[in-house]
């Protein structure tokens, strides 16, 4: 038997590609070698997010005061957070693997390498079964990046350095925990570990945190976490991790902190490798694989969607490109475009932002005008942030008058940049969003005020 | 002096009207017999937002157990909710003085009477002064419907009764409260009065509460009340309030519920009395005044804008219209559009929708497709929200596929629902809409997994 599609790895890109072929009548074959959902289900985005929320809770309880609200003796328990963890885990992969179902898809929980092309198509094995598929989808991921500092290796086989996989099953809080890289893994894992009681230390290479985020909203979370007792050391290279501490070099000169583990977070990489790629010629950059923006790899009828692509390496693009993947497969002609892919850290207070910064617009050359409100412009805002210090930064195109960018740090802005970003992508000009009606009292108001001080 | 525009009402139509007016240099007076930002602001959406952000507080803090948090002895302190309540008012006012300050409006505390028609515009008195304007805004809210029922006057005098302005200063918790009303107010007043210890009681006149929204989602609202311990009487008419009661009809059955207070919440009406329309002629029609799409009343240079036109009697619809009457006097033609106007109840877990219901649709005869799916399609919701059955409902326009409708039940709806109303607004057809990248995880991701479902 021929499939129409294999998709190799069962994460965001695949599942999703596989119940849209699998919806679009295509017979499809999945491989997933680790667990369906991949990392952002198992490992990363849902885990940590109901890791976070429990976190949430706590800080409203020690907060509440402020509210009215008086407790007595607030704790978590880290235990039943983890056990809540894969209760949450379980049960929406459970619901990706009726969605394949459904859809027809067969998924198979294994290895798969791709062997070559036959005249039926292209050979894909499996322990010691061959499937042949007229279109191939290679959606295997990233893996983190683990730097060669001396220590680390033997660090992460002694359980003493983790990555985001290991530190999500970890059954103790850490006393003390260094965070190596402060981009948003890094951010997430300190903001929990800091709440369930971990003196936390932040180490990042740059001269600031949360990566390509506006740099006053960097600088506005890095306040908001010193303040929540996580400290930070900037501009600072780790050189080593020893017995029981992360030596790390700023301007020339080495501190050592003593701490009991190491979070591992500097980054992600395409996971191109032991797929057998060469065996059909897929080009790989860097461990990334090149695709154009109808999601295709110089190879005809291979596509690649999801972190592999090094793209954009957010589980959202990687349903995007998805779907453009498959349509173009049943012939429709379904571009990517990434101007508009909104990115959230969830952090408390959340960071999101969508579209271009002040520093991406300047790089381009684009001419732009920039307006920054206080959140507390948001009367709903005021309500539940007492001494909140968030901010909506706006950005427009001078010459169009569109908007290419918006930027917040505060509450529910998670929820709310999706609609910015539509309003990016659909080129909404401030004259139109003007025009739109937001309900009152709501956070995402701030959005229009900002509008208006045009 | 004649002024370009005169304002009668500081509420939310009233102040920004007069804001963007004096930001386009028009020569403004703007006139509250109250307090700056009406009802809204001091006496409405604001204050009751305050208190029900402690109310979720300690809502999270006493079910904190299900997500590993565990609390001794939550409790709310009304007293400090309320000076909290007085304090977010009292920023949020003086952050509205700033602005008409900001932009050259000059405000009057007191009440004005519309006297007639001179040669130089319109003439309207407050206290000995006589001020001349070309344009007037109409912008006095609304007030609370107050039912012929025996007893209610007589309870409002001696405080047994309440309205929305009173029950935001009670001082004490009612050890028993009576909600007269299951709309908005009533739902968001019988939440905080429900978390801050009282057993509440609401008895609604109609076979469902919220009013106008959907269905199936007021009867999931309806579940989660009573799971909390408020009790319900629906279809049932209150005939008398008697000296510690309330006296209520249910399909010809008498029913006498003791209590210690009673909300009055059944309805709001325009507040178009005493304002001396007749002195020029405005037309009003029960209580309110009609205006077209552009907000001009019958008299030319003559606008309403807000509740008093009984239109929608919401302060963001408020808002618009105040913007739309000030850019047609200024030569812009702006229409108003009601189809994509949010409505929010902040209650736990929250309400919104916009647009069509399936019932508005059908009355309108228009041939629709609606998906109902659960919350729990969105990880984030399951991750955060232990046994939720929130849900949401989009309503497809068969003919033409673009969005028309979008009800939700669930955390974060009402910071949402903003970007389904962008939708409908930009008549974005299903498979725009599918393009869109919304973040994941989030629980706004259920509408895109709906419009998938169609």
């Amino acid at each position: 038997m021929i499939y129409d599609l294999i998709v190799i790895g069962g994460g965001p890109a695949g599942y999703l590609a596989a119940e849209r072929a699998g919806q679009a009548k295509m017979k499809t074959l999945l491989f997933e070698k680790r667990f369906i959902g991949g990392v952002c289900l198992n490992e990363g985005c849902i885990p940590s997010k109901t890791l976070l929320n429990s976190a949430k809770i706590l800080d409203y309880a020690r907060f509440g005061a402020k509210y009215g609200v008086s407790v007595k003796e607030a704790a978590l328990d880290h235990k039943i957070v983890l056990k809540r963890k894969d209760k949450v885990v379980k049960t929406l992969v459970s619901g990706i693997n009726m969605k394949l179902k459904k859809n027809g898809v067969e998924a198979v929980n294994d290895e798969a390498v791709i062997r070559g092309k036959s005249s039926g198509g292209f050979e894909v094995s499996a322990g010691s079964v061959v499937y042949t598929s007229k279109q191939l989808l290679v959606a295997t991921g990233s893996v983190p990046v683990i730097p060669p500092i001396p220590g680390v290796k033997e660090g992460l086989e002694r359980e003493f350095v983790l990555t985001n996989r290991e530190i999500l099953d970890l059954e103790e809080i850490p006393g003390n925990l260094v965070v190596v890289g402060g981009g948003v893994i890094g951010l997430e894992m300190a903001s929990y570990f800091n709440s369930a009681g971990s003196k936390v230390v932040v180490v990042e290479m740059l001269d600031h945190i949360a990566g390509n985020n506006d740099i006053e909203i960097s600088e506005i979370l890095l306040k908001n976490y010193k303040k929540k007792g996580i400290d930070f050391y900037l501009s600072s290279k780790v050189v080593e991790v020893s017995e029981k501490s992360v030596v790390f070099e700023c301007n020339g000169k080495k501190t050592t902190v003593p701490c009991d583990r190491v979070l591992m977070s500097v980054g992600r990489k395409g996971a191109s490798q032991g797929i057998g790629l060469e065996n059909i010629g897929v080009e790989t950059q860097k461990g990334c694989i090149p695709t154009d923006e109808r999601c295709r790899t110089n190879v005809p009828g291979v596509y690649a969607a999801g972190d592999v692509n090094g793209k954009s390496m957010l589980a959202h693009t990687a349903y995007r490109e998805a779907e453009a993947a498959v349509n173009n497969m049943l012939g429709k002609r379904d571009f990517m475009r990434y101007n508009a892919i909104p990115a959230v850290v969830y952090t408390n207070p959340e960071v999101s932002g969508v579209g271009e910064t002040e520093s991406s617009a300047k790089e381009k050359g684009i001419d732009v005008e920039t307006v920054k409100i206080s959140m507390r412009y948001s009367g709903r805002y005021v309500a539940e942030n007492e001494g909140g210090d968030g901010i909506c930064k706006v950005i427009v195109n001078k010459k169009y008058r569109n908007l290419i960018g918006v930027h917040m740090i505060g509450s529910y802005s998670s929820e709310i940049i999706y609609g910015a970003a539509l309003m990016i992508e659909m080129q909404l000009k401030v004259d139109d969003i003007k025009e739109l009606v937001f309900p009152h009292p709501t956070v995402c108001e701030v959005i229009r005020e900002a509008l208006f001080e045009l």
